[in-house]
C-alpha cells in the first residue's frame, strides 16, 4: 500500500499527550488495515520559540510541505504572551496557515448525546444540532495590511480587510459542496449593510447559488446569525463566513454544543492536503499530568482520514470505537460528572484503541 | 420646570406603535412630577426614504441637534433592502450617529425574571445575570475607508479599521465609570494576537487602568468572549469593545436572556445628550397589528431619564411600573407563554401608565 505521510506537531501545553494518543490510534488503523503511514515530527509554537527562536522553524515548514497530511497538538501559553509579535506561537499559527494555503477552515460542531448535559444550553433547544462552520483561513482583516500613524487626534492603527472574487469564490463553492453532501443548507454570514468586503461576499455566493439548486441558500448577518445560534442551533447545517467572523462564531457555535472538549477541525487548501487539529487549546494548567482529554485529537485523525485520505471505513472504525467508549461510561476529568471516576489520558487512548 | 426636547423619531414598522405607548408613560410622568417635556417628530428610516427620498433628511438632524434627548422607535424592513447604499435605512443610522457623535451604545443586558423561561439557556446559568455592553460606536471598520480596486486575482474588496487614541481613550474611560457604579468588573475585549488596532486598545485600556484602582479588570480575547457569555454570563459586570465585535457580542448577549423584547439601549455623545431606543428591530411581520410589546422602549425611556436627564425617580417609578404590570400576569404575545392570554400594544402601554 502507499505509504501516507504525516507531519506531526505536537507543540506546547497538553499538545503532546493528546497526539501521543491520536498516533497511538494511527499504528492500531495499520494493524488492522492495509493503510501505511510514515511520521516526522517538528517543532512549531512556544517550543520552537524555546528551542530555535522563530514559532515556525523553516524545517517544520518543509516537513509539513513533503506530507500528505498534518496533525496538529496545540500551541500556546501563558509564557509567551508578552513576547513580541514575531514570537509568539499564533503567528506561528497565521504563518503556517498561510505558507500551506490553508484557505478553509471546517469546524464540525457536533453534539455528543453523553454529554449533552454540558452545554449550557436546553437539552430540547441543542436536540438535532449538527453544523459545520467553513471559515475562510488565509484573507480578510488577519491578513491585510497593519499599520500605526500619526493622526489628527494622536496616534492610530489600521488594520486593512481585503478580500478578492478569487477567495470568496473557492471558500464558498467549497461550503456548497460539503453542504451537498449532508443537509443541502447554507448559510451565509456577512455584515453587507456595513461591509463593502461583505457586499463582494455576497454578490460571489448569489452568483454561485445557481449551480447548486438543491442547496437553500440563506444569508444572515453576522449580529443576527450569533443571535440565531443561540435561539435555533439545530436549524443551521453549513455556515460559512469570513476570518473574523469564522473565528467568533465558530467559537460560539463549539462552546453550545457541550462537547468542546471533543471537536475536531480540519485546515484545508487546494486538494487533499490538510492540516488537522483538535479545537480545544493547548490548556497549559493541566499539561503534563496526564489527565487531558484526547478524544477531539483522536477525531481529527478520524476527519484527516476522510477528507484527506479517504480511508472511509477507517475513520468510521474510530468514530464507532469512540463513541463505543464514551457509552460505556468511560470519561477523562474535564467530561467526568462523578471527577472521582475519571481516567487519564493514556487510559483513554487505550480504551479508544482497544475498541477498534 | 426646566422643559426638555425630546426628539421623536418614530421609524418604520413597529415603531410607530411602541413609541406611542411610550410616549403616552412620558405625559404620566409628567402629571406626576415637576418635569415638562416637548416633543418633536422627525422622519428617518424607511419612512423618510419614501416620503423625502433620504434615511436621514437634514430637518431630522437639526431636529435632533436641538433636543435634549432622541427617543427612536425601529429603522428598516425588507421594502428596503435591496436599496443602493443612499438609500437604505441603515444608511441614516449610521449617518446620525456619527453626526450626532454619539461614540457611545450602551446595551444591559438583564434577564427579568419572569422570562427567565424564554432563554435557551439553562436556568441555574442565567442565574445572576445582568451585565452590560458599552460598544464604541462611531469608529473601526464601520467607518473607516471601503472601495473596490482591482486586483491580481480580479476584483477585490476594502474595508478600513481605524482607531485612534482620544476614541479608544473617551469609550473605556466611560465604560470604568460605568463599572464604578455597578460590580466594579470589566472585560475589555480585543482580538490583540492579530489586530493593530486591538493592540492599541489594550495599550490604551492597560494605561487607563490605574486611574481606576477600584476596577477588576480583564483582557478577553473576542473569540473567547463569544464563548464564555455562553459558559458563564453571570461573571461579567461590564463588557466593553469595539464597534464590529460590539455589535457581534451585544446581540449575543441580548439573546441569551431571553429577554430581547424588553432590552432597551442608549446612544451617548460627549455631555448628557442621547439617543434611546430599544434593542429589537422594527419586526415588519407584525407590524400595524397593534400586538408588539412596547416595554422595550418604555424601559428606554427610562434609561433615558437616567442617563439624560437625572430623574432618577422617575425613571424607578417607570422600571417598578414594569415589574409591576409584568408580576401581575400580562403579557404581550412576544412574551406569553399561552398565547392566548395575550394582550394588545395600546392595553400593555395602559397598564403600565396606570401602575405608575
Ligand atoms: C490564535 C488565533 C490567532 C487563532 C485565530 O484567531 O485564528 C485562533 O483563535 C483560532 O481560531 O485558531
Ligand atoms: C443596522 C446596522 C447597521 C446596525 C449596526 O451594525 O450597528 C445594527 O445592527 C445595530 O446594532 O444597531
Amino acid at each position: 500500500a502507499e505509504v501516507k505521510k504525516i507531519a506531526v506537531i505536537a507543540g506546547d501545553g497538553i499538545g503532546p499527550e493528546v497526539v501521543g494518543e491520536a498516533i497511538k490510534v494511527i499504528k492500531k488503523i495499520e494493524e488492522l488495515y492495509e493503510h501505511r503511514f510514515e511520521f516526522e515530527h517538528g517543532l512549531f509554537g512556544g517550543v520552537a520559540i524555546d528551542e530555535k527562536g522563530t514559532p515556525l522553524p523553516q524545517e517544520t515548514l518543509d516537513m509539513c510541505q513533503k506530507a500528505d497530511a498534518v496533525l496538529l497538538g496545540a500551541v500556546g501559553g501563558p509564557k509567551w504572551d508578552n513576547n513580541s509579535k514575531e514570537l509568539r506561537p499564533e503567528t506561528g499559527l497565521l504563518g503556517i496557515r498561510k505558507a500551506l494555503g490553508l484557505f478553509s477552515n471546517i469546524r464540525p460542531a457536533t453534539v455528543f448525546d453523553c454529554l449533552k448535559d454540558a452545554s449550557t444550553l436546553k437539552p430540547e433547544v441543542l436536540e438535532g444540532t449538527d453544523l459545520i462552520v467553513v471559515r475562510e483561513l488565509t484573507g480578510g482583516i488577519y491578513f491585510g495590511e497593519k499599520f500605526r500613524r500619526e493622526g489628527e487626534h494622536g496616534q492610530e492603527a489600521v488594520d486593512t480587510c481585503v478580500y478578492n472574487v478569487q477567495e470568496v469564490e473557492r471558500i464558498v463553492r467549497q461550503a456548497f459542496d460539503i453542504a451537498m453532501t449532508r443537509g443541502k443548507r447554507l448559510a451565509s454570514v456577512d455584515k453587507a449593510n456595513v461591509l463593502e468586503t461583505s457586499r463582494l461576499w455576497r454578490e460571489v455566493v448569489n452568483r454561485i447559488a445557481p449551480e447548486y439548486p438543491e442547496v437553500e441558500l440563506e444569508h444572515v448577518l453576522v449580529d443576527n446569525c450569533a443571535m440565531q445560534l443561540l435561539r435555533r442551533p439545530s436549524s443551521f447545517d453549513v455556515i460559512v463566513t469570513e476570518n473574523m467572523f469564522g473565528d467568533i462564531l465558530s467559537d460560539e457555535a463549539a462552546m453550545l454544543t457541550g462537547s468542546i472538549g471533543m471537536l475536531s477541525s480540519a485546515s484545508l487548501g487546494e486538494g487533499s492536503f490538510g492540516l488537522y487539529e483538535p479545537v480545544h487549546g493547548s490548556a497549559p494548567d493541566i499539561a503534563g499530568q496526564g489527565i487531558s482529554n484526547p478524544i477531539a485529537t483522536i477525531l481529527s485523525v478520524a476527519l484527516m482520514f476522510r477528507l484527506t485520505f479517504g480511508y472511509h471505513e477507517a475513520a468510521q472504525a474510530i468514530e464507532d470505537a469512540v463513541k463505543e467508549v464514551l457509552d460505556a461510561g468511560h470519561r477523562t476529568g474535564d467530561i467526568a460528572v462523578d471527577k472521582s471516576t475519571a481516567i487519564g489520558t493514556e487510559a483513554m487512548g487505550d480504551l479508544i484503541v482497544g475498541a477498534i
